[in-house]
Protein backbone atom coordinates (compact mmCIF):
# COMPACT_ATOMS: atom_id res chain seq x y z
CA UNK A 1 0.00 0.00 0.00
CA UNK A 2 1.58 3.09 -1.17
CA UNK A 3 0.19 5.76 1.10
CA UNK A 4 2.41 7.69 2.91
CA UNK A 5 3.29 6.91 6.93
CA UNK A 6 2.30 10.25 9.10
CA UNK A 7 5.30 10.92 11.74
CA UNK A 8 4.38 13.29 14.19
CA UNK A 9 6.83 15.76 17.02
CA UNK A 10 6.82 18.55 19.39
CA UNK A 11 9.74 19.79 17.38
CA UNK A 12 12.84 18.02 15.22
CA UNK A 13 13.53 15.85 17.82
CA UNK A 14 11.45 13.12 15.80
CA UNK A 15 13.77 13.73 12.97
CA UNK A 16 16.09 10.87 15.00
CA UNK A 17 12.99 8.29 14.81
CA UNK A 18 12.57 9.46 11.04
CA UNK A 19 15.85 9.14 9.90
CA UNK A 20 15.99 5.39 11.71
CA UNK A 21 12.65 4.79 9.27
CA UNK A 22 14.27 6.32 6.21
CA UNK A 23 17.40 3.71 6.85
CA UNK A 24 15.20 0.56 7.64
CA UNK A 25 12.14 1.21 6.07
CA UNK A 26 13.62 2.77 2.43
CA UNK A 27 10.34 2.16 0.43
CA UNK A 28 8.45 3.98 2.70
CA UNK A 29 7.32 7.98 2.01
CA UNK A 30 6.96 9.75 5.41
CA UNK A 31 4.91 13.20 6.09
CA UNK A 32 6.53 14.53 8.99
CA UNK A 33 4.69 17.46 11.24
CA UNK A 34 6.97 19.46 13.84
CA UNK A 35 5.00 21.43 16.52
CA UNK A 36 8.54 23.70 16.44
CA UNK A 37 6.10 27.07 17.00
CA UNK A 38 4.98 25.45 20.58
CA UNK A 39 7.79 23.31 21.24
CA UNK A 40 9.10 22.00 24.08
CA UNK A 41 5.85 20.17 25.25
CA UNK A 42 7.48 18.50 28.01
CA UNK A 43 6.84 21.31 30.50
CA UNK A 44 3.24 21.93 28.97
CA UNK A 45 -0.40 20.28 30.47
CA UNK A 46 -1.72 17.45 29.90
CA UNK A 47 -4.75 18.97 28.07
CA UNK A 48 -2.40 21.08 26.07
CA UNK A 49 -0.68 18.18 25.16
CA UNK A 50 -4.10 16.04 24.01
CA UNK A 51 -4.55 18.82 22.01
CA UNK A 52 -1.99 20.13 20.45
CA UNK A 53 -1.49 16.35 19.14
CA UNK A 54 -4.79 15.63 17.83
CA UNK A 55 -4.48 18.67 15.68
CA UNK A 56 -1.85 17.55 13.93
CA UNK A 57 -3.23 14.20 13.53
CA UNK A 58 -6.27 15.19 12.43
CA UNK A 59 -4.70 17.26 9.28
CA UNK A 60 -2.65 14.14 8.30
CA UNK A 61 -6.04 12.04 8.52
CA UNK A 62 -7.39 14.58 6.19
CA UNK A 63 -3.76 13.82 3.90
CA UNK A 64 -4.68 9.71 4.11
CA UNK A 65 -1.84 8.23 6.07
CA UNK A 66 -1.90 4.20 6.35
CA UNK A 67 0.12 4.39 10.00
CA UNK A 68 0.91 7.42 12.64
CA UNK A 69 3.70 6.90 14.63
CA UNK A 70 3.90 9.68 17.67
CA UNK A 71 7.76 10.33 17.58
CA UNK A 72 7.60 12.16 20.92
CA UNK A 73 7.47 10.40 24.29
CA UNK A 74 5.67 13.40 26.16
CA UNK A 75 2.93 12.96 23.57
CA UNK A 76 2.79 9.19 23.71
CA UNK A 77 2.35 9.41 27.03
CA UNK A 78 -0.48 11.09 27.10
CA UNK A 79 -2.26 9.89 23.80
CA UNK A 80 -1.14 6.70 22.34
CA UNK A 81 -3.93 4.40 24.06
CA UNK A 82 -6.82 7.11 23.30
CA UNK A 83 -5.20 7.32 19.34
CA UNK A 84 -4.78 3.67 19.23
CA UNK A 85 -8.29 3.23 20.12
CA UNK A 86 -10.04 5.96 18.23
CA UNK A 87 -8.07 5.55 14.71
CA UNK A 88 -8.71 2.86 12.10
CA UNK A 89 -4.73 2.71 11.12
CA UNK A 90 -1.93 1.34 13.17
CA UNK A 91 -0.66 3.72 15.89
CA UNK A 92 3.16 3.53 16.81
CA UNK A 93 4.67 5.00 20.21
CA UNK A 94 8.22 5.41 21.37
CA UNK A 95 8.03 4.47 24.75
CA UNK A 96 7.56 0.77 24.03
CA UNK A 97 10.10 0.48 22.04
CA UNK A 98 12.67 2.00 23.98
CA UNK A 99 11.70 -0.36 27.05
CA UNK A 100 11.74 -3.48 25.27
CA UNK A 101 15.28 -2.27 23.81
CA UNK A 102 16.34 -1.56 27.30
CA UNK A 103 14.53 -4.70 28.97
CA UNK A 104 16.67 -7.10 26.43
CA UNK A 105 19.99 -4.99 27.57
CA UNK A 106 19.97 -5.00 30.70
CA UNK A 107 21.85 -7.11 32.78
CA UNK A 108 21.82 -5.82 36.44
CA UNK A 109 18.00 -5.33 36.42
CA UNK A 110 18.29 -1.47 37.18
CA UNK A 111 17.66 0.82 34.14
CA UNK A 112 17.43 4.55 34.33
CA UNK A 113 15.27 6.84 32.43
CA UNK A 114 15.69 10.05 31.28
CA UNK A 115 13.09 12.36 29.55
CA UNK A 116 10.41 16.03 29.55
CA UNK A 117 8.91 16.45 32.64
CA UNK A 118 5.66 15.51 30.99
CA UNK A 119 7.18 11.88 30.04
CA UNK A 120 8.33 11.60 33.78
CA UNK A 121 5.67 12.60 35.60
CA UNK A 122 3.05 10.12 33.62
CA UNK A 123 5.06 7.26 34.87
CA UNK A 124 4.70 5.79 31.67
CA UNK A 125 7.89 4.10 31.28
CA UNK A 126 7.93 2.04 34.80
CA UNK A 127 4.60 1.05 34.01
CA UNK A 128 5.71 0.26 30.44
CA UNK A 129 8.31 -1.78 31.74
CA UNK A 130 6.27 -3.57 35.07
CA UNK A 131 3.24 -4.77 32.29
CA UNK A 132 6.39 -6.38 30.34
CA UNK A 133 8.73 -7.97 32.99
CA UNK A 134 6.95 -7.62 36.39
CA UNK A 135 8.59 -6.38 39.51
CA UNK A 136 11.95 -7.97 38.25
CA UNK A 137 13.55 -4.74 37.09
CA UNK A 138 13.69 -1.32 38.82
CA UNK A 139 13.40 1.94 36.88
CA UNK A 140 15.07 5.42 38.35
CA UNK A 141 13.61 8.05 36.88
CA UNK A 142 15.13 11.76 35.84
CA UNK A 143 13.21 14.94 34.56
CA UNK A 144 15.71 17.07 32.58
CA UNK A 145 14.28 19.91 31.68
CA UNK A 146 17.18 21.56 29.79
CA UNK A 147 18.04 18.81 27.22
CA UNK A 148 15.48 19.68 24.66
CA UNK A 149 15.85 23.76 24.53
CA UNK A 150 20.04 22.91 23.84
CA UNK A 151 19.01 20.68 20.87
CA UNK A 152 16.50 23.16 19.66
CA UNK A 153 19.59 26.07 19.71
CA UNK A 154 21.82 23.35 18.65
CA UNK A 155 23.80 23.73 21.33
CA UNK A 156 24.94 20.22 21.00
CA UNK A 157 28.97 20.24 21.11
CA UNK A 158 30.93 18.84 23.71
CA UNK A 159 31.68 22.44 24.70
CA UNK A 160 28.51 23.87 24.88
CA UNK A 161 26.32 20.95 26.97
CA UNK A 162 29.17 18.93 28.73
CA UNK A 163 28.62 21.28 31.59
CA UNK A 164 24.64 21.04 32.20
CA UNK A 165 24.61 17.59 30.90
CA UNK A 166 26.41 16.81 33.33
CA UNK A 167 24.91 18.61 36.48
CA UNK A 168 21.30 17.46 35.21
CA UNK A 169 22.59 13.88 35.51
CA UNK A 170 23.64 14.12 38.67
CA UNK A 171 20.98 12.87 40.54
CA UNK A 172 21.89 9.54 39.20
CA UNK A 173 25.17 9.00 40.39
CA UNK A 174 23.78 7.14 43.40
CA UNK A 175 22.17 4.27 41.33
CA UNK A 176 24.00 1.00 39.58
CA UNK A 177 22.03 1.28 36.36
CA UNK A 178 24.09 -0.21 33.53
CA UNK A 179 21.24 0.89 30.96
CA UNK A 180 20.10 4.51 30.22
CA UNK A 181 16.92 5.35 28.28
CA UNK A 182 16.96 8.52 25.86
CA UNK A 183 12.77 8.85 27.04
CA UNK A 184 13.12 12.23 24.76
CA UNK A 185 13.33 11.80 20.76
CA UNK A 186 15.20 14.94 21.30
CA UNK A 187 17.99 13.38 23.49
CA UNK A 188 19.80 10.96 20.62
CA UNK A 189 21.61 14.88 19.22
CA UNK A 190 23.06 14.76 22.58
CA UNK A 191 24.14 11.34 23.40
CA UNK A 192 27.96 11.65 22.44
CA UNK A 193 27.81 14.09 25.41
CA UNK A 194 25.51 12.00 27.23
CA UNK A 195 27.53 8.77 26.81
CA UNK A 196 30.49 10.78 27.98
CA UNK A 197 28.83 11.46 31.21
CA UNK A 198 27.11 8.51 32.59
CA UNK A 199 30.44 6.33 31.08
CA UNK A 200 30.83 3.45 28.58
CA UNK A 201 29.79 0.79 31.31
CA UNK A 202 25.98 2.17 30.54
CA UNK A 203 24.15 0.95 27.21
CA UNK A 204 22.47 4.50 26.11
CA UNK A 205 19.37 3.33 24.44
CA UNK A 206 17.83 5.71 21.91
CA UNK A 207 14.06 4.68 20.74
CA UNK A 208 14.60 5.12 17.22
CA UNK A 209 15.98 2.05 16.10
CA UNK A 210 13.49 0.29 17.73
CA UNK A 211 10.53 1.90 17.07
CA UNK A 212 11.39 1.62 12.98
CA UNK A 213 11.96 -1.53 13.77
CA UNK A 214 8.01 -1.98 15.41
CA UNK A 215 6.67 -0.20 12.29
CA UNK A 216 8.08 -3.05 10.23
CA UNK A 217 6.48 -5.81 11.59
CA UNK A 218 3.22 -4.13 12.00
CA UNK A 219 3.42 -2.62 8.51
CA UNK A 220 4.61 -6.56 7.42
CA UNK A 221 2.12 -8.42 9.37
CA UNK A 222 -0.79 -5.93 8.27
CA UNK A 223 0.29 -6.34 4.81
CA UNK A 224 0.41 -2.49 4.16
CA UNK A 225 3.78 -2.18 3.19
CA UNK A 226 4.86 -0.35 0.34
CA UNK A 227 5.52 -2.84 -2.51
CA UNK A 228 6.14 -0.57 -5.21
CA UNK A 229 9.76 0.54 -6.41
CA UNK A 230 9.73 4.51 -6.89
CA UNK A 231 11.76 6.21 -4.15
CA UNK A 232 10.13 8.22 -1.05
CA UNK A 233 9.74 11.90 -1.38
CA UNK A 234 9.20 12.63 1.96
CA UNK A 235 7.39 15.50 3.30
CA UNK A 236 8.07 17.70 5.87
CA UNK A 237 5.84 20.66 8.03
CA UNK A 238 6.83 22.45 10.46
CA UNK A 239 5.04 25.33 12.79
CA UNK A 240 7.83 27.21 13.26
CA UNK A 241 10.49 28.88 10.64
CA UNK A 242 11.18 26.41 7.58
CA UNK A 243 14.81 27.43 7.26
CA UNK A 244 16.22 26.17 10.54
CA UNK A 245 14.00 22.90 9.75
CA UNK A 246 15.99 22.72 6.12
CA UNK A 247 18.74 22.95 8.44
CA UNK A 248 18.34 20.21 10.73
CA UNK A 249 16.65 17.58 8.31
CA UNK A 250 20.03 18.17 6.16
CA UNK A 251 22.36 17.60 8.85
CA UNK A 252 20.58 14.98 11.06
CA UNK A 253 18.71 12.84 8.08
CA UNK A 254 21.65 13.46 5.55
CA UNK A 255 18.70 14.56 2.83
CA UNK A 256 19.90 17.82 0.59
CA UNK A 257 17.42 19.93 -0.53
CA UNK A 258 14.88 18.38 1.20
CA UNK A 259 10.79 19.41 0.88
CA UNK A 260 10.17 21.59 4.16
CA UNK A 261 6.87 23.48 4.15
CA UNK A 262 5.34 25.61 7.26
CA UNK A 263 1.72 24.76 8.39
CA UNK A 264 0.01 26.90 11.10
CA UNK A 265 -2.29 25.45 13.93
CA UNK A 266 -3.39 29.28 15.23
CA UNK A 267 -6.84 28.53 14.74
CA UNK A 268 -8.78 25.74 16.07
CA UNK A 269 -9.62 24.76 11.89
CA UNK A 270 -6.57 23.33 10.00
CA UNK A 271 -4.70 25.71 7.56
CA UNK A 272 -1.29 24.80 5.76
CA UNK A 273 0.61 26.44 3.26
CA UNK B 1 -5.95 -13.15 26.04
CA UNK B 2 -5.04 -16.17 27.88
CA UNK B 3 -4.64 -18.92 25.41
CA UNK B 4 -1.13 -19.94 24.67
CA UNK B 5 1.04 -19.06 21.90
CA UNK B 6 1.49 -22.41 19.63
CA UNK B 7 5.17 -23.10 18.64
CA UNK B 8 6.52 -25.73 16.22
CA UNK B 9 9.45 -26.67 15.20
CA UNK B 10 11.13 -30.42 13.00
CA UNK B 11 12.71 -31.26 16.81
CA UNK B 12 14.45 -29.64 19.86
CA UNK B 13 15.85 -26.81 17.70
CA UNK B 14 12.80 -24.09 18.33
CA UNK B 15 13.63 -24.51 21.65
CA UNK B 16 16.31 -21.65 21.11
CA UNK B 17 13.20 -19.53 20.25
CA UNK B 18 11.11 -20.55 23.11
CA UNK B 19 13.67 -20.07 25.48
CA UNK B 20 13.38 -16.21 24.14
CA UNK B 21 10.17 -16.11 24.05
CA UNK B 22 9.86 -17.23 27.89
CA UNK B 23 12.63 -14.52 29.00
CA UNK B 24 10.78 -11.77 26.41
CA UNK B 25 7.68 -12.76 27.06
CA UNK B 26 7.45 -13.77 30.49
CA UNK B 27 3.36 -13.76 30.72
CA UNK B 28 2.57 -15.99 28.25
CA UNK B 29 2.00 -19.67 27.81
CA UNK B 30 3.69 -21.94 25.30
CA UNK B 31 2.56 -25.49 23.64
CA UNK B 32 5.29 -26.53 22.13
CA UNK B 33 5.36 -29.56 19.18
CA UNK B 34 8.80 -31.02 18.31
CA UNK B 35 8.53 -32.90 15.38
CA UNK B 36 11.55 -34.92 16.58
CA UNK B 37 10.34 -38.43 15.17
CA UNK B 38 10.38 -37.12 11.88
CA UNK B 39 13.71 -34.41 12.19
CA UNK B 40 15.77 -33.36 10.36
CA UNK B 41 13.20 -31.60 7.45
CA UNK B 42 16.20 -29.85 5.78
CA UNK B 43 16.42 -32.62 3.15
CA UNK B 44 12.93 -33.61 2.78
CA UNK B 45 10.92 -32.81 -0.12
CA UNK B 46 8.56 -29.64 -0.05
CA UNK B 47 5.52 -31.87 -0.03
CA UNK B 48 6.31 -33.38 2.88
CA UNK B 49 7.34 -30.20 4.82
CA UNK B 50 4.20 -28.48 4.13
CA UNK B 51 2.46 -31.44 5.01
CA UNK B 52 4.59 -32.51 8.41
CA UNK B 53 3.73 -28.97 9.58
CA UNK B 54 0.06 -28.43 8.36
CA UNK B 55 -0.50 -31.93 10.91
CA UNK B 56 1.50 -29.92 13.48
CA UNK B 57 -0.80 -26.53 13.18
CA UNK B 58 -4.04 -28.78 12.89
CA UNK B 59 -3.57 -30.15 16.33
CA UNK B 60 -2.80 -26.80 18.12
CA UNK B 61 -5.61 -25.20 16.24
CA UNK B 62 -7.80 -27.99 17.60
CA UNK B 63 -6.41 -27.18 21.31
CA UNK B 64 -6.77 -23.61 21.00
CA UNK B 65 -3.88 -21.17 20.95
CA UNK B 66 -4.30 -17.37 20.12
CA UNK B 67 -0.69 -17.21 18.01
CA UNK B 68 1.59 -19.55 16.11
CA UNK B 69 5.26 -19.39 15.89
CA UNK B 70 7.02 -21.21 12.92
CA UNK B 71 10.46 -21.81 14.98
CA UNK B 72 11.51 -23.52 12.26
CA UNK B 73 13.48 -21.93 9.33
CA UNK B 74 12.99 -24.94 6.64
CA UNK B 75 9.13 -24.61 7.50
CA UNK B 76 8.83 -21.01 7.44
CA UNK B 77 10.66 -21.18 4.06
CA UNK B 78 8.11 -23.39 2.99
CA UNK B 79 4.71 -23.15 4.63
CA UNK B 80 5.13 -19.18 6.19
CA UNK B 81 2.88 -17.63 3.14
CA UNK B 82 -0.11 -20.05 3.19
CA UNK B 83 -0.40 -20.37 6.83
CA UNK B 84 -0.45 -16.35 7.10
CA UNK B 85 -3.28 -16.66 4.31
CA UNK B 86 -5.37 -19.17 5.21
CA UNK B 87 -5.04 -18.93 9.89
CA UNK B 88 -7.57 -16.25 11.44
CA UNK B 89 -4.59 -16.07 14.13
CA UNK B 90 -1.39 -13.89 13.30
CA UNK B 91 1.29 -16.23 12.04
CA UNK B 92 4.90 -15.83 12.95
CA UNK B 93 8.19 -16.86 11.14
CA UNK B 94 11.75 -17.21 11.88
CA UNK B 95 13.32 -15.76 8.62
CA UNK B 96 12.18 -12.07 8.53
CA UNK B 97 13.37 -11.32 12.19
CA UNK B 98 16.69 -12.71 11.46
CA UNK B 99 16.62 -10.70 7.82
CA UNK B 100 16.12 -7.82 9.79
CA UNK B 101 18.70 -7.97 12.70
CA UNK B 102 21.17 -9.11 9.99
CA UNK B 103 20.39 -5.66 7.85
CA UNK B 104 20.73 -3.10 10.98
CA UNK B 105 24.13 -5.16 12.65
CA UNK B 106 26.26 -5.18 9.01
CA UNK B 107 28.19 -2.77 7.96
CA UNK B 108 30.28 -3.77 4.80
CA UNK B 109 26.77 -4.88 3.31
CA UNK B 110 27.41 -8.58 2.81
CA UNK B 111 25.83 -11.24 4.96
CA UNK B 112 26.33 -14.61 4.91
CA UNK B 113 23.47 -17.09 5.73
CA UNK B 114 23.64 -20.70 6.52
CA UNK B 115 21.00 -23.19 6.95
CA UNK B 116 19.52 -26.89 5.57
CA UNK B 117 19.37 -27.51 1.97
CA UNK B 118 15.69 -26.61 2.22
CA UNK B 119 15.93 -23.23 3.78
CA UNK B 120 18.57 -22.19 1.62
CA UNK B 121 17.55 -23.79 -2.16
CA UNK B 122 14.02 -21.94 -1.08
CA UNK B 123 15.59 -18.46 -1.33
CA UNK B 124 14.12 -17.17 1.31
CA UNK B 125 16.93 -15.34 3.09
CA UNK B 126 17.82 -13.58 0.28
CA UNK B 127 14.42 -13.04 -0.86
CA UNK B 128 13.51 -11.19 2.37
CA UNK B 129 16.37 -9.11 2.11
CA UNK B 130 15.87 -7.82 -0.96
CA UNK B 131 12.53 -6.96 -0.16
CA UNK B 132 13.25 -5.15 2.46
CA UNK B 133 16.42 -2.97 1.31
CA UNK B 134 16.53 -3.27 -2.32
CA UNK B 135 19.52 -4.31 -3.92
CA UNK B 136 22.22 -2.81 -1.56
CA UNK B 137 23.06 -5.81 0.16
CA UNK B 138 24.61 -9.06 -1.09
CA UNK B 139 23.61 -12.00 0.45
CA UNK B 140 25.97 -15.69 0.20
CA UNK B 141 24.15 -18.83 1.21
CA UNK B 142 25.63 -22.11 2.34
CA UNK B 143 23.86 -25.35 3.08
CA UNK B 144 25.26 -26.84 6.08
CA UNK B 145 23.64 -30.50 6.60
CA UNK B 146 25.55 -32.07 9.02
CA UNK B 147 24.89 -29.40 11.39
CA UNK B 148 21.47 -30.44 12.61
CA UNK B 149 22.45 -34.39 13.24
CA UNK B 150 25.22 -32.77 15.53
CA UNK B 151 22.50 -31.10 17.22
CA UNK B 152 20.51 -33.66 17.86
CA UNK B 153 22.78 -36.08 18.77
CA UNK B 154 24.16 -33.53 21.44
CA UNK B 155 27.49 -33.63 20.17
CA UNK B 156 28.35 -29.86 20.32
CA UNK B 157 31.34 -29.13 22.67
CA UNK B 158 34.40 -27.59 20.89
CA UNK B 159 35.97 -31.37 20.66
CA UNK B 160 32.79 -33.11 19.13
CA UNK B 161 32.18 -30.17 16.46
CA UNK B 162 34.95 -28.26 15.26
CA UNK B 163 36.61 -29.94 12.48
CA UNK B 164 33.00 -30.32 10.79
CA UNK B 165 31.88 -26.93 11.19
CA UNK B 166 35.23 -25.83 9.98
CA UNK B 167 34.75 -27.83 6.81
CA UNK B 168 31.32 -27.31 6.48
CA UNK B 169 31.46 -23.42 6.87
CA UNK B 170 34.78 -23.23 4.54
CA UNK B 171 33.14 -22.21 1.02
CA UNK B 172 32.17 -19.09 3.01
CA UNK B 173 35.99 -17.89 3.40
CA UNK B 174 36.22 -16.56 -0.32
CA UNK B 175 33.83 -13.84 1.15
CA UNK B 176 33.85 -10.88 3.02
CA UNK B 177 31.21 -10.53 4.97
CA UNK B 178 30.61 -9.19 8.44
CA UNK B 179 27.34 -10.64 9.68
CA UNK B 180 26.20 -14.18 9.95
CA UNK B 181 22.86 -15.39 10.10
CA UNK B 182 21.72 -18.48 11.76
CA UNK B 183 19.44 -19.54 9.60
CA UNK B 184 18.50 -22.88 11.16
CA UNK B 185 17.02 -22.86 15.10
CA UNK B 186 19.26 -25.39 15.65
CA UNK B 187 22.21 -23.69 15.16
CA UNK B 188 22.17 -21.43 17.85
CA UNK B 189 23.38 -24.62 20.32
CA UNK B 190 26.53 -24.68 18.11
CA UNK B 191 27.13 -20.90 18.40
CA UNK B 192 30.20 -21.05 20.56
CA UNK B 193 31.95 -22.90 17.85
CA UNK B 194 30.51 -21.35 14.86
CA UNK B 195 32.15 -18.29 16.66
CA UNK B 196 35.35 -19.47 16.98
CA UNK B 197 35.81 -20.79 13.21
CA UNK B 198 34.58 -17.59 11.61
CA UNK B 199 36.35 -15.51 14.02
CA UNK B 200 35.33 -12.43 16.43
CA UNK B 201 35.35 -10.31 13.38
CA UNK B 202 32.05 -11.60 12.40
CA UNK B 203 28.19 -11.02 14.25
CA UNK B 204 26.40 -14.18 14.15
CA UNK B 205 22.78 -13.90 14.36
CA UNK B 206 20.10 -16.26 16.40
CA UNK B 207 16.77 -15.33 14.88
CA UNK B 208 15.29 -15.89 18.44
CA UNK B 209 15.51 -12.73 20.07
CA UNK B 210 14.56 -10.88 17.02
CA UNK B 211 11.46 -13.37 16.54
CA UNK B 212 10.02 -13.12 20.46
CA UNK B 213 10.51 -9.05 19.41
CA UNK B 214 8.48 -9.31 16.40
CA UNK B 215 5.86 -11.63 18.62
CA UNK B 216 5.54 -8.92 21.42
CA UNK B 217 4.77 -6.30 19.08
CA UNK B 218 2.21 -8.33 17.34
CA UNK B 219 0.71 -9.25 20.84
CA UNK B 220 0.33 -5.70 21.99
CA UNK B 221 -0.69 -4.45 19.31
CA UNK B 222 -3.29 -6.89 18.31
CA UNK B 223 -4.29 -6.33 22.11
CA UNK B 224 -4.31 -10.28 22.60
CA UNK B 225 -1.03 -10.21 25.29
CA UNK B 226 -1.62 -12.49 28.65
CA UNK B 227 -2.95 -10.06 31.37
CA UNK B 228 -3.28 -12.07 34.14
CA UNK B 229 -0.24 -12.15 36.74
CA UNK B 230 -0.58 -16.27 36.88
CA UNK B 231 2.84 -17.83 36.27
CA UNK B 232 2.54 -19.77 32.40
CA UNK B 233 2.87 -23.46 32.41
CA UNK B 234 4.12 -24.64 29.21
CA UNK B 235 3.79 -27.73 27.88
CA UNK B 236 5.65 -29.73 25.34
CA UNK B 237 5.12 -32.37 22.79
CA UNK B 238 7.56 -34.27 20.93
CA UNK B 239 6.94 -36.93 18.41
CA UNK B 240 10.23 -38.98 19.45
CA UNK B 241 11.19 -40.19 22.93
CA UNK B 242 10.14 -38.19 25.79
CA UNK B 243 13.52 -38.48 27.99
CA UNK B 244 15.98 -37.24 25.67
CA UNK B 245 12.84 -34.26 24.92
CA UNK B 246 13.23 -33.89 28.90
CA UNK B 247 16.96 -33.32 28.77
CA UNK B 248 16.98 -30.79 26.48
CA UNK B 249 14.52 -28.66 27.98
CA UNK B 250 16.32 -28.21 30.69
CA UNK B 251 19.61 -27.83 29.69
CA UNK B 252 18.60 -25.27 26.74
CA UNK B 253 15.54 -23.28 28.70
CA UNK B 254 16.46 -23.92 32.43
CA UNK B 255 13.45 -25.46 33.31
CA UNK B 256 13.23 -28.15 36.02
CA UNK B 257 10.91 -30.81 35.37
CA UNK B 258 9.17 -29.92 32.35
CA UNK B 259 5.75 -31.23 31.50
CA UNK B 260 6.87 -32.93 28.13
CA UNK B 261 4.64 -35.54 26.31
CA UNK B 262 4.52 -37.83 23.21
CA UNK B 263 2.10 -36.96 20.15
CA UNK B 264 2.55 -39.63 17.37
CA UNK B 265 1.78 -37.84 13.56
CA UNK B 266 1.54 -41.71 12.22
CA UNK B 267 -2.39 -41.71 10.66
CA UNK B 268 -4.16 -38.63 9.27
CA UNK B 269 -6.06 -38.04 12.10
CA UNK B 270 -4.29 -36.39 14.98
CA UNK B 271 -3.69 -38.58 18.10
CA UNK B 272 -1.93 -38.00 20.97
CA UNK B 273 -1.36 -39.25 24.89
Amino acid sequence: MNLPIGVIDSGVGGLTVAKEVARQLPKETMIYIGDTARCPYGPRTVEEVRRFTWQMVEQLLQWDIKMLVIACNTATAVTLEELQAQLDIPVVGVIRPGAIAALNETSSGEIAVIGTEGTIHSGAYPETIRAIQGEQVTVHNLACPPFVPLVEQNRTSKQDAYKIVEETLRPLQQYRYDTLILGCTHYPILKAVIQEVVGGGVSVISSGQETAREMSTILQHNGIHNRSEEAPAHIFYTSGEVLPFVEKVERWMTITTPDVRQISFLSSTMNHD
